[in-house]
C-alpha cells in the first residue's frame, strides 16, 4: 500500500462507488425532501421544519461484529438495521444515511450484493443513501443515519422515574443464540433459520419508537445486551433497575439443547448475549394498557419485565423472589456505565 | 479477535470513549443547537429554520490516507479537515460532527492526542462532535460532518458555464511535496515545514466557500488533485476547461530540487498530488474584480487559472500556446469521471 499513490486519488475505489451510486439511484424519488443526493462534494437534505434533527453512527468491522463468512447482503443490510435501531430508540422517523465502506479488494459482486441488502432495509424503512466514501483497507464499514424527530419529543435514557414499569416487545437472544449455531456449523439446519435471521438481518423496531413519542419516560436500544443497556438508563435517569427473571422471553430451552446449551445459558444470552435490535421502555403504569394495544396493532407483544425502584444499578429477582447473578463475565458491567 | 465475545458488547472500547466523551465536554456550549450530545443512542440537533442541511463522510485508513508515522494531532485534525473541506466546496457551515474510530489497540495516550487534534480544528471552527463510535480493528477514521446553508443556495459542480473563469485562492502541491519530504526522512528541515503543515493541519477554506455562496456558477474541492477535480465540474456542468499552465501556483521549483525533484515533477504535483484542501470555482468573469475583494478580505490571494469553454474534459496550455500533457500515470483520469 504506497502512501504516495494514495495521494493521487483519495477516493480510489472508483467501480465500486458506481456500483453504490447505481444502487443509490435505485431509491431515487423514494424522499422528496433530497435535493442533491450522491455526486457532489455532499449531500443537500431540507429537514422537516418543525422537527430536530437524529444522528446516529455505527460501525461493523468483520470479524468482530459479524462473522468472516457472512454472506454481503447480510451485512449490507446490517450496517443499515443497527444505525435505525438507534434512530428507533430515539423514536426518530429516518430519512437519510451516508455509507463509508472500507474494502480489501476490488470484488463488484461482493458490493452488488452489500449494496442490495443495504437498498432493501433501505427502501423499506423509506431511507434514501444521498453520499458516502469508498477506500482501500481492511473490510469496515460505518453509516451514519439521520432522522426526524418533533421538537422536544425525543425519546431519551434519562426520563426513567420511580415507580415505572420496563417493558420490550420482542424474544430476547435469539441472535446470540443464532450466532451459537453459525458457529456450530449449523446455519442450514431449519431450526435455527428464524434466530439466524434475527442475528442477519434485524427489524429495527422503528414504528415501535415513533409509537412511544409522547408516551415513554425513556427508551433504549438494547443491542448491547438487556441488562448492560438498562444499566445506562438506571445511571441517565438517577434510579434502580429491578428485572423480573421469569418474565424475559428468551429462546425456547429445547432450541439451546440442540447445541448443548444449558436453560441457564439460554438465560443468559437473553439476558446479554447482545445483538438483539430491540427496543426497552419505560412506561407510567397507567399507560400500559394504552401502549399494549399500540404495539398490538403493530403486530407486537408488549412485555412487561420490570420496574424501576429508588437507588441504582439492575438487579434480577426470580419468581421465588431470590436474586439471580448472571454467570458470564460482561456481567460486571451490572449498573457500570461501560460506554457506548 | 473472537466473534462471539464481540457480540457481548459491539461498542467495546468504554476507555477511550470516555476519553472522548471528555474531549468533546470540553466542547460543549459551543453550539446552542445540540439539543442533546454524546452520551445517548443518538444525538439530537436544532437545523436553521431557514437552511438545507448539507451532509458528507470520508474516511482515512492508516498507511494509505496518512503515513503510519503521523502524529496522532495531525491524524485527528485531518479527519475533520478533509470533510469540512467538502462542506466548504458546497458553501456550507460547518456545525456538527460525528466520529467513527476504530483502533487496533487501548491507547489512551493517542486517542487523547488524536482527539486533541480533532478538537482544535472543530473549535476553530465552531464545529460540535455530537456522536459516534469507537471500535477495535484496523486504524480506519470516518466522519460525518453536518452543516446549513440558505435554502437553494448551496454551491454545486454543475453550474460552470462557457466563459466563466476557472479560480483558485491558494498554492496547489504544497502538501504532495511535503509527503515527498517525509518520506525522504526530511520531517525536521524547516524549509519543508509549511509544506507538512498543510500536509498535516489542511486548513479547509469555509470562509472562502461561505463567501462564494449566490456568486460561483460551480465549486469544488481539490484535493483528488485540481485536473481530476476539475474534471468532475466538467463532466457535471457539460463544459471544457482550458487551464493556464503557467497561471497554476506551485511550490517553489528550488524547493523541490533540496528533494532532488524537477521542476517538472513540482508542476504535475500541483497538477494532481492531491491532499490540496483547497476550493477551485467558476465565476462569470464581470464579477472577478468583486470575488478579489472579497478574496483579500480573508487574507487570500484569487488566481485566475483558467477558462470553462465548449467541449469536454481539461486540457493544459502553455504561455506559448502549447498542450501540456503531466506525465504521471493519475492523468489517464483526464476529463473522466473516476468516481467519489
Amino acid at each position: 500500500m504506497p502512501v504516495g499513490a494514495a495521494h493521487i486519488a483519495v477516493h480510489d475505489m472508483p467501480d465500486e462507488f458506481e456500483l453504490i451510486r447505481r444502487l443509490a439511484a435505485t431509491q431515487r424519488g423514494v424522499r422528496e425532501d433530497v435535493v442533491l443526493g450522491i455526486g457532489d462534494d455532499g449531500a443537500v437534505l431540507a429537514p422537516t421544519r418543525v422537527s430536530e434533527l437524529v444522528a446516529v453512527c455505527d460501525t461493523l468491522v468483520a470479524g468482530r461484529h459479524f462473522p468472516l463468512d457472512t454472506d454481503a447482503f447480510a451485512i449490507g443490510w446490517k450496517a443499515l438495521a443497527v444505525n435505525l435501531s438507534d434512530l428507533a430508540a430515539m423514536g426518530a422517523m429516518p430519512q437519510w444515511a451516508l455509507l463509508a465502506l472500507t474494502l480489501p479488494e476490488r470484488d463488484a459482486a461482493w458490493v452488488e450484493r452489500f449494496g442490495t441488502g443495504f437498498a432493501a432495509l433501505a427502501k423499506m424503512s423509506s431511507v434514501a443513501l444521498v453520499g458516502g466514501d469508498t477506500t482501500r483497507g481492511p473490510l469496515t464499514i460505518t453509516v451514519t443515519a439521520l432522522g426526524a424527530v418533533a421538537s422536544g419529543r425525543a425519546l431519551r435514557r434519562d426520563g426513567a422515574q420511580v415507580g415505572d414499569h420496563v417493558c420490550i416487545a420482542g424474544v430476547l437472544g435469539e441472535a446470540a443464540l443464532g450466532l451459537r449455531a453459525v458457529q456450530a456449523q449449523r446455519r442450514d439446519d431449519p431450526a435455527f433459520a428464524h434466530c439466524i435471521a434475527r442475528l442477519d438481518r434485524p427489524e429495527p423496531q422503528l414504528a415501535l419508537g415513533q409509537a412511544l413519542v409522547g408516551i415513554a419516560s425513556a427508551c433504549i436500544d438494547v443491542s448491547d445486551g438487556l441488562v448492560a443497556d438498562l444499566g445506562h438508563v438506571a445511571i441517565a435517569s438517577g434510579v434502580g433497575i429491578r428485572l423480573d427473571l421469569d418474565a424475559i422471553p428468551h429462546p425456547p430451552f429445547e432450541l439451546g439443547a440442540r447445541l448443548g446449551l444449558d436453560a441457564r445459558t439460554i438465560v443468559d444470552l437473553a439476558l446479554g448475549g447482545g445483538d438483539d435490535y430491540l427496543l426497552a421502555f419505560t412506561l407510567d403504569p397507567a399507560q400500559i394498557d394504552e401502549v399494549r394495544e399500540r404495539v398490538a396493532a403493530l403486530g407486537l407483544d408488549l412485555r412487561d419485565i420490570g420496574v424501576v425502584v429508588p437507588g441504582a444499578g439492575v438487579s434480577l429477582i426470580t419468581r421465588e423472589g431470590g436474586d439471580y447473578v448472571p454467570a458470564r463475565a460482561g456481567f460486571n458491567h451490572f449498573g457500570n456505565d461501560d460506554g457506548e
